[in-house]
C-alpha cells in the first residue's frame, strides 16, 4: 500500500474536477480569528463545522493538546504573525475532551520509544545534553487548567498587542459542544 | 459585535440539531498519517478535501509556514507523540505556494508591533535577555526548500521511530493541487 500515490492521484482528479472551487477565498481571515486548538483528528472537520467556520475565516494553528508551553516558541510566533501580519485580532485556545495530552507519563513515551528501536544510549546522551526529556513529552492533568494556562501565556506576552481579547474554550470532541472557560472580553476588563 | 458570543450561539444549535452525527470517528487515524501544514485560512476546508481526508483520518499539526525549526519544540514534540502514542506511522509535511511566511521581514514585523503599541523597552529588554527576534520572527525564502529542511529535521531526529516514511509537498490555496517535494518511501531506501 503506498498511501502517498492514493494521496497525489485523488488530488489529480480533485483538481481536474474543479472541486476546489467552493472553497475559494481570500487570505486574510474574515472573523478575524485566530484559534489553537488540537491535533486530534476527531476534531478535521468538526471543529470548524461546530463554530461554523468556513475556509477563510481563521488562521487555525493546531498541535497536540493545543498547549502554549513557551513564550518564545512556534505557537507564540505563530499567534503573533496571524496579529501582526494577518489581520486577525482575537485569539481563542480551544482544548478538547478526552484529550490524548492528559495524563500523559513521559516514563511510557520513553518505554515505547526504546520499544521501537532507540537505544538507551540515544536516550541518555540527550538527557546529559540537557534535554529534558520527562518535561518535554508530558501533557496536562486536566484540560480546563491547561487551557487557563495557555490562555495566560498568551494574555500576558510582553509583545501582544494591546487589549486583544484571548478566550478559552473547551470543545467536546464527539458532539462538539463548547465549553466556555476564559471570556476574552470580561477578563479585559 | 461580540464574536464569542455569535460562536457560542451557533454551537448551541449545531449541537442541538445533532450536526455532529455525520463527523463521529474515533481517535485513532484511520490513514495512521500525522500531518505538518501552515495555519493559513484557505486550508482550512480545501486540505483535508484536496487530501480525502475525512474525520478520523489523520492528526493534523498547524503553525505559520508549516516550519519544524526546533528539533525539541512543540511541533516535533506533537508529531513524536502522535507516532508513538496515537497510532499514526507516516509523516507529511505541506507547505504551499503564496505563504505569509515567505519573506518574513522580522523589521517590518517589529515596526508593526512598536506602531501597535509595544515599547522600544520591551523591545530592547527582550534583546538584552537573549531573546533573538530578528532569527525568530523570520520565515524562508521559498518555500520548497522550507519543506526539505523540515522534512530533513523529522528525518533525522534522533528519537524518530527507525523507517518512519516522511514525506514533502506543496499545496496551492487556491487549487488544492498538490506538488511532491520529498518522497518519504524512496529517500528511505
Amino acid at each position: 500500500m503506498n498511501k502517498l500515490n492514493d494521496i497525489l492521484a485523488y488530488n489529480e482528479e480533485f483538481v481536474a474536477n474543479g472541486e476546489f472551487e467552493k472553497y475559494l477565498t481570500g487570505r486574510f481571515p474574515d472573523k478575524k480569528m485566530v484559534i489553537v486548538t488540537c491535533m486530534d483528528t476527531r476534531l478535521t472537520e468538526l471543529l470548524p463545522k461546530a463554530l461554523n467556520l468556513r475556509n477563510g475565516d481563521a488562521k487555525i494553528i493546531k498541535n497536540a493538546g493545543a498547549i502554549v508551553t513557551q513564550p518564545f516558541g512556534n505557537i507564540m510566533r505563530s499567534i503573533l504573525i496571524a496579529l501582526y501580519e494577518l489581520g486577525a485580532n482575537e485569539v481563542i485556545v480551544i482544548g478538547h475532551h478526552e484529550c490524548g495530552m492528559t495524563g500523559l507519563n513521559s516514563d511510557v513515551v520513553i518505554e515505547h520509544m526504546l520499544e521501537k528501536g532507540v537505544t538507551q544510549e540515544t536516550i541518555n546522551t540527550l538527557r546529559n545534553s540537557g534535554m529534558h526529556l520527562e518535561r518535554w513529552l508530558t501533557g496536562f492533568d486536566n484540560v480546563h487548567d491547561s487551557v487557563e494556562r495557555s490562555v495566560g501565556i498568551i494574555k500576558n506576552h510582553p509583545l501582544l498587542p494591546a487589549s486583544t481579547p484571548v478566550h478559552g474554550l473547551i470543545i467536546h470532541p464527539e458532539t462538539g459542544k463548547l465549553d466556555l472557560v476564559v471570556n476574552g472580553y470580561e477578563s479585559d476588563n
